[in-house]
C-alpha cells in the first residue's frame, strides 16, 4: 500500500510542484492532486516539466480529482467533458491510476431522479477514463450531519455505493474508501472484505475526534493517529485482501492549519510510519 | 395505432383464450396479457394451441406483463429470471412485441438506492428480452395520492422516467405511456413529442373523473371517453409522431365491473371507434 | 424524407457556406457536411455565423462525418476524442441529428481483432454523442472489388452491420443506408423492412452503371436516376416503414465533375424531383 | 493460488462426486467441473448432496464450464439460456467463482461477423452471471495447427483476447489463462503482468512436448513438469501479481490415459507439490 499525500491538511501548499517535493522529501511514494492544474501546467510548460518534478522527487501521481460537474445541469456536465478527455490523456501519459469524486449523502433534487442522472453522467466519465486505462473511484460520505443537510436522503454506506457502482456497470469503477466515512457509517473489517480488493480504487486516511459518532463533523478531521478511528484494523484489512494502491492523507478542517507545509508534511510522515509499523 | 384490449376493465375474463376471442369479435387487433399464464398453457398444451386462438380470432399479442419481481430482494429477483428467459422465448415465437411493468411514485426504501437497484435489475431484464428482439416498456405512475403513499418520493413524470430509461442504457427500453398518468402529471402534447416515437414502447388508454387532478385516484378509472382526459389530443399526437404500436384499454377500478365481459368488450369497441373517429 | 445534399458530386464546392446556399436555392431541406470544418468556423467566427447561413438558406444540417480516427492505433483514436466532444456539442447547438462513418469490407488487420477494437472505439464515440442526443450511423460498403482489396474479409452486408450495431450495444447507433451498397450487396426491400425504421439513422442515394454487379466500382457512381439502381423501390420502402430522416445525394467519382457546383446542384434538384414523384 | 483438479487427465472419472473425492484425498483445494451435471444432481437429489460431497472432501468448486452454445445459431444460443440462469443460481449457492469457455483460433464463419456475434452472446452470459456475483473467463487457444484448421483466422493471443474482453465490456469478464496457450503463443511473464491480476479469472496448467512450438498439438499435452513449459515462471508471475484463484490441471490427450483415476490424481498431487516448491 503506497503512502500518499494530498494537499488537504498541509496548509499553504504552493501548487502541485510543492506537493510533489514535500511528498518525496518525506518518504511518500505518491500524491493525489488536481488534474485541471496539471493540465494547465502541461499546456503552458510542457508535460516534461511535470515528468522532471516527479522523477526528481521519486514520486508518482496516484489520483486526479474528477473535475467534471456531474451534480448540476446537463449543460454544465457537457461543458467539462472535452477537458476530461484531455486530463485523461495527460493522466495516462503521467501514469496516474485513477480519478476520484465524492457523493454527498443528501440532495435537494428528487433523490431517485438524481441517482439516475448521476449514473448516466458518471458512466460516461468512466467510459472516457476506461479508454485511457484509468479507474474511477467514488467516495461515499458518512458524517451524520450531512445526511440531513439537504432535502432528501441520498446514499452514504459502502453497500449503497456498491449498488451505485453496479448500476453504473463499467469495469473500471469502484470505491474511494475513506477511513473517516468507514468510521462514521459504522462499517467494519467485514464490509471491506465483502467489497473485495477488485472494487477498491483509492483509499484516504485521517482521524476523528472522540465524540459520539453522530456528532462527528466532516470538516473537523484530525491527523491519522490523533483520534479514535481504528486505522490499524482499517489498513490491515486492506493489506490482507491484497490492496496495493495508494493510501492518501486527506485532512479536512474548518480553518487551514497555521503551521508550515514543511512541518505538516513531516508530521504526516511520522503519522504514517507509526501506523504502518502496526501492520503485519 | 393498433386497437388493443387488456383484461383490466372487462370483468370476469376467463383466461387468455377468452380475452383473445373477445378482442377478435370486437375489432381489436391485439391483446395485452400474462406471459406467465401463456407459458403455462404452452408447456401443458403446446404453443400451437395459442397459435390457433390467435389465428382464429385474427388477433396478435402486443404485450406481456413483466413477471419478474424487481422491487424486492436480490434473491426474489433472481428466482424469476429463468422463467423470464422462457417467457421471452415464447414471446418471440408468438410475435409479442414488448414486456411492460409499472414504477410506483414512492417507496419505503432509500429512494436513491432503490433507483440504483431498479436500474441494475431492469437492465438485466432488458438484456434478456433484447436477445429475443423484444422491448421493455416502463410505465410512470402519476396519481397524487400514490406519491405520498410510501415513505420516500420516487419518480412519476415522463421526464423522470426517461432519465431512468437513459440510466438503464439499453437500446430496447422505453416508455409505457398511459393516458391516465399523462393526465395526472399534467403532461402535454409537447412532452410526447419531446420523448419521440423511438422511446414509446406501448400505450394505455382509459379515463378520469371530473374532480381536481390532485384528487384523481389510480384505481377509480373510467372507460375511454367517459371522463375528462383529452384522449383525442393524446392519440393524435402519438399518431403524428408516427407511433404504430398498440393502444390498449386498461381500466382499473375499486370493484370489478358487474357487467359481462361480452358487454364490456363491446362497450370498449364503441369507445375506441368513437375516439379513433376524431383522429385525422 | 428530407431531401439533402452533400458535397460529393457537386464539384468545386467552396466550403460549408457554399453547400448550404446551394441546398437552399435548389429545394433541399438539409445538408451533410464536415463537423471539423464547422467547428473551426464556430471557433473563429462564432456559431451565429453558421446560424445565419442556415436560417437564410432555410436549411438544416442532418449529418456530420465522424472525424475520429477509429481504424488505426489506440493513440490516434484518443487524439481525436476531445475534438469529437466539442463537435458533438456544436452539433447539438445546431440541431444536427447524427454523425456517420463508413466501414470498409476488408482489412489488413486480423479481422476479428479489428472488429473487437472497432466495437470498443465506436461505442465510446456513440456514448459521447448520446450525451448530446445525437445518433451514430454506420455505413456498410458493398462493392465487390473492395472486398478483396485488403488482406482479410471484413463485413459488407446490412445483416452483418446490424450484428456489429448489436455488439456495440448503444441505443443511438444504427445504419447509414446507402442505395449503392444496398444494390451492390444484392439487398432487397425485405432487408430494409427487417432492419426497421428504428435502426436507420441516415440514407444516401446515387446510382450505378449498367455493368454486372460484381464489376461495379465504388468510385464510379452516377447521379440518381442515371443508372440501374431501383431507387423508387429503395425510397418507397423507406417511406413505407416511416423513415423521416434525410436522404442525401453522395456521388463518388474518379475525377471531380467539371461542371460548376451551381449546375450540378440544379441537376441534383431535378433528379430528386423526378424520383420523389414516383413515390406514393 | 489454489491447487485445483479438472477431470481432464484423470482418465475414467465417474462423475463430479468422484472428482471431488480425488481432489480432497490428494490435497487439492478446488475442482473445475460441469455445471450441467451438477444442476441435474441438484434437481434430482437436492443441492445438499453436493454440499455434503464438498464438505467431506474439504474441497470447493472454482469453475463451471459455460454450457451455453454461443458458437452456432441465435436459436441454439437462446435454447441454453434458461439453463444458464439456473446453473448460475446453483453456482452462487455452492460458492463457485467463475464459468469458463474457450475461443478457437479459427472459424468457418466470416471472422469479423462471428466476433460481433460472440461479443453480443458472451456479454449476455456475463450479464446473467454478474447478477449472481460470478465471473466469466475466456480462454485463448494457441496451438499453431488450430489456427488454420478452419477457413478464417480468429484470435489466439492474450492481447487479442483482452481486446475481446474490452469489447464485451462487462466488469466480470476476464481471461482463463492456460499455460499451454501461454507457451504456444510465445507469451512471456511481461504479458501476464500487463494483463494484470484483475483480468485473470482462472488458470490452467499442463505441459508440452519438446518439439518446435509450431508443431505442438492441442490434444497431445503432458502432465505438469513432464514437458518444456516454464511453469515456475508462469506461476511465479501469477503469484507475484497477487493472483489468488484456482490453478487447475487440464491435460488433453488423444487417447484417454489408461491408468486409474486414483493413480493419476496422485500423480497430479506430486506434480503440483514439485512445482509449487519452486515458487518463492
Amino acid at each position: 500500500m503506497k503512502k500518499a499525500l494530498s494537499a488537504a491538511g498541509l496548509g499553504a501548499i504552493n501548487g502541485p510542484q510543492h506537493l510533489i517535493e514535500l511528498a518525496g522529501k518525506n518518504g511518500f511514494e505518491a500524491v493525489e492532486t488536481s488534474g485541471s492544474a496539471l493540465l494547465k501546467i502541461a499546456d503552458e510548460q510542457g508535460v516534461e516539466t511535470i515528468d522532471t518534478w516527479l522523477r526528481e522527487a521519486g514520486v508518482t501521481i496516484s489520483t486526479f480529482g474528477l473535475a467534471v460537474e456531474w451534480r448540476q445541469t446537463d449543460e454544465k456536465f457537457s461543458e467539462g467533458l472535452a477537458d476530461l478527455v484531455r486530463q485523461a490523456q495527460l493522466a495516462k501519459r503521467l501514469g496516474v491510476r485513477n480519478f476520484c469524486t465524492y457523493v454527498l449523502p443528501a440532495t435537494d433534487m428528487n433523490a431517485s431522479q438524481f441517482m439516475a442522472k448521476a449514473i448516466s453522467r458518471l458512466r460516461l466519465c468512466a467510459q472516457v477514463l476506461k479508454n485511457e486505462g484509468i479507474q474511477l473511484g467514488l467516495e461515499f460520505v458518512g458524517p451524520h450531519h450531512l445526511r440531513t443537510m439537504w432535502k432528501h436522503p441520498f446514499i452514504w454506506t459502502m453497500e449503497q455505493m456498491l449498488d451505485m457502482v453496479d448500476a453504473i456497470d463499467e469495469p473500471n469503477v469502484g470505491l474511494l474508501l475513506d477511513g473517516f466515512h468507514w468510521y462514521t457509517t459504522g462499517a467494519t473489517s467485514e464490509d471491506i472484505k465483502r467489497a473485495g480488493v477488485d472494487r477498491i480504487v483509492h483509499v484516504h486516511i485521517n482521524d476523528a475526534r472522540n465524540v459520539p459518532v453522530e456528532e462527528v463533523l466532516d470538516n473537523d478531521r484530525l491527523s491519522p493517529g490523533e483520534g479514535v478511528i481504528d486505522l490499524t484494523t482499517f489498513l490491515q484489512t486492506l493489506k490482507d485482501i491484497g490492496y496495493e494502491g495508494a493510501v492518501a492523507q486527506e485532512i479536512l478542517t474548518k480553518e487551514p492549519p497555521t503551521e508550515k507545509p514543511e512541518v505538516l508534511a513531516e508530521k504526516a510522515k511520522n503519522a504514517y510510519e507509526k501506523i504502518y509499523a502496526t501492520l503485519s
